[in-house]
């Protein structure tokens, strides 16, 4: 599936950008990159909770827990994970060779990497780009940096938001990659968010973990978790307005301009799901807490059969009672209703006789499955797409 | 894949068979079958966990407590899941028709269904095929139920085990059904294990419970659970043994016997899974706890991305390290190792350079996915398939 809309590409001030072609896994485009700010920046991150950890992600949850930085350095091709010692040494002169190369501390600059696991990073080929990146600071857009972390991904993902704090027109930008989403073996989901407006470290790190908790962690396309999947937000308060905290006038408007942003973001990652051709949104409502209505929502959105199903136009509302039975939540089967976008196909967990209204409803490109549990007043949506024939060709032959 | 092996259909005394075509789902194939032993027997029972219960597994679980029966009337084509307050009466119905024409009481018989979730049970065809199998009784082998209670099963599943009990002979044989495995819609999994052997209801219980544990509790096609799987045992003790308890001589021998019985036909429930070219055992070793090791099996076995990467011949270990990595066992990576076969592909959590070799392992029909996690001494071993287009296309396609 392939975005029509013109994404919105306005960036922050104050960061400049650089990209560069060190033929990680094969040569033809840019697969390294670099974010870097021009005054030292707030900054917050969200990482994978698989318990193979890639050696970038080991690294930055250390640099972290800080709350400044500066610089990003980020590499597609090889995720350096399950790469041993020999993967954090790597990690580590990246980043040395980097800082020393832009004048700053080590602790400042952090990194990402995606792509393939367990191979060696080919550092004879990394290494030498880190001066071009650094002397070329400028040179790209926000864009090429979306553009440089793609894997499997068949578009750049990009949006911003503006919004006034105190008065003046701040920016919210971010750029995600995907694709072979919680893919292990792609070992995943980068997404980088960038802001020119002043955020304290404590209320950034607050608006990005409430933010991504309703955005990239209810989204899924196989249900396989990354060991690199990372989301770093950057705030360098060149905008010039008083330091945002969680108490501030403004910080509702920035959190919901992130919210915005970050689920825009987790679309874009889910219409490009591997051999999707259907984005999904399932709406679990009047759960007993809010915790069941995502993991119903969870097990609808992660089961094959529903997914070969909505990409079959079959109405088969028996797969989703079955996988809300088996997800381990609380309700009675009985008072449950189901729809497809406004087509109520269950009613008190019984067929509603409108089959013929339902199958119209599959084969729109966009679908809504809303599961009523009548078992409390608590619902989440999830996001995520059908699987196809295309799915196993990508992923059969991926690597090979 | 299908079986070239001729199966083992020896039968226990003492049980007749038959079967009839109710046109259920289409015509062309019998979809009603009876079993029945001419004396009261002892039965033991294990059903879906699944929220969603088919009224005939409702059924069966009031009647099961008292661990007595005589006889199973079974149906395919129509699960009779998601049918409310008529599926309940329908399924009461064909039990009482049956009860009455057979002289014995509605305790005693059992009933199942397996097909399409949601749809109305096909009464006015249904119950007038309950004469012609009670009269018919004797007419059909149980190979011929084996075959009318396949969905998209491409083969019967039976085998059969004999072993001395007080120096006599006694049979145990067992039919299933699966290949939409673990799929709600086809709501699924169907087991019946006939003895001539006589054994107490808390033993039968007992040994039911052991066996299914280590079989059809440790398969998995697709990670989605049915609102139908039953796994029913009649002992009739036509044999003449003094009945055995938990605590008689020859129990281990009956238990042995019917571990490796079930174990049999969840294989050939794996080997039949929809769209399955390849037979995978992936078998976790040296865990903390045998909970922690299958958790981590399953895991691995329930991957889209293990199963593509395995169907397309990729000896793709970093999925296989991600999945135990999201498993949510207690483990350090890189104490880990994984063989494919006898190919060691990861030592101590990195790549161990045998790619080549491993690639070789991955084109034979039968794969070993071994992990030794040295993390304790616990190990448990989960069959199950490749994930390839044909799945796609059979549950894109099934009920349309």
């Amino acid at each position: 599936m392939h975005m029509k809309e013109s994404p919105d590409k306005k960036t922050p001030q104050g960061f400049f950008f650089s990209a560069a072609e060190a033929a990680i896994k094969k040569p033809g485009r840019n697969d390294m990159a670099l974010i870097f700010s021009e005054v030292e920046s707030a900054i917050a991150g969200t990482f994978t909770t698989n318990t193979v950890k890639a050696a970038p992600v080991r690294l930055c949850m250390q640099k972290i827990a800080s709350g400044r930085g500066q610089a990003i350095l980020v590499n597609s091709g090889n995720a350096n994970a399950c790469t041993g010692k020999q993967g954090m040494k790597d990690a580590r002169d990246m980043v040395s060779g980097a800082s020393k190369q832009l004048g700053i501390g080590i602790g400042l600059t952090y990194i990402c990497s995606t792509g393939v696991i367990g191979t060696p990073m080919p550092m004879q080929r990394v290494l030498p780009m880190i001066g071009p990146l650094t002397g070329g600071l400028g040179n790209a857009s926000f864009e090429d940096i979306a553009r440089a972390i793609m894997t499997t991904d068949t578009f750049p993902k990009i949006t911003s938001r503006q919004i006034k704090i105190q008065g003046k027109q701040g920016t919210i930008a971010g750029i995600c990659k995907g694709a072979g989403m919680i893919a292990p073996n792609m070992a995943t989901m980068l997404c980088f968010i960038l802001t020119d407006i002043a955020v304290g470290k404590k209320a950034l790190h607050a608006a990005l973990k409430s933010a991504v908790g309703k955005s990239f962690n209810r989204i899924t396309i196989d249900g396989d978790m990354s060991t690199n999947d990372t989301a770093l937000i950057m705030a360098n308060g060149v905008l010039g307005n008083s330091q945002l905290t969680a108490k501030s006038a403004d910080f509702p408007a920035f959190q919901k301009a992130l919210d915005e942003l970050t689920y825009e973001l987790s679309q874009l990652i889910v219409k490009d799901g591997e051999g999707a051709t259907k984005l999904i949104e399932v709406i679990v409502k009047n759960a007993k807490s809010e915790r069941d209505a995502e993991k119903a929502a969870l097990t609808i959105a992660n089961s094959s059969l529903v997914k070969t199903a909505i990409y079959g136009n079959d109405a088969n509302w028996g797969r989703i009672m079955a996988a809300v039975g088996y997800s381990g939540v609380s309700f009675n089967p009985e008072k449950t209703d189901v729809c497809f976008n406004k087509v109520k196909v269950v009613k008190s967990g019984v067929m509603n006789n409108k089959d013929k209204e339902a199958t119209e409803e599959m084969k729109k490109k966009e679908l809504k499955i809303i599961v009523d549990l009548h078992a409390g007043k608590a619902s989440a949506k999830v996001l995520t797409c059908d699987l196809t024939e295309d799915y196993i060709r990508i992923n059969a032959e991926y690597r090979t």
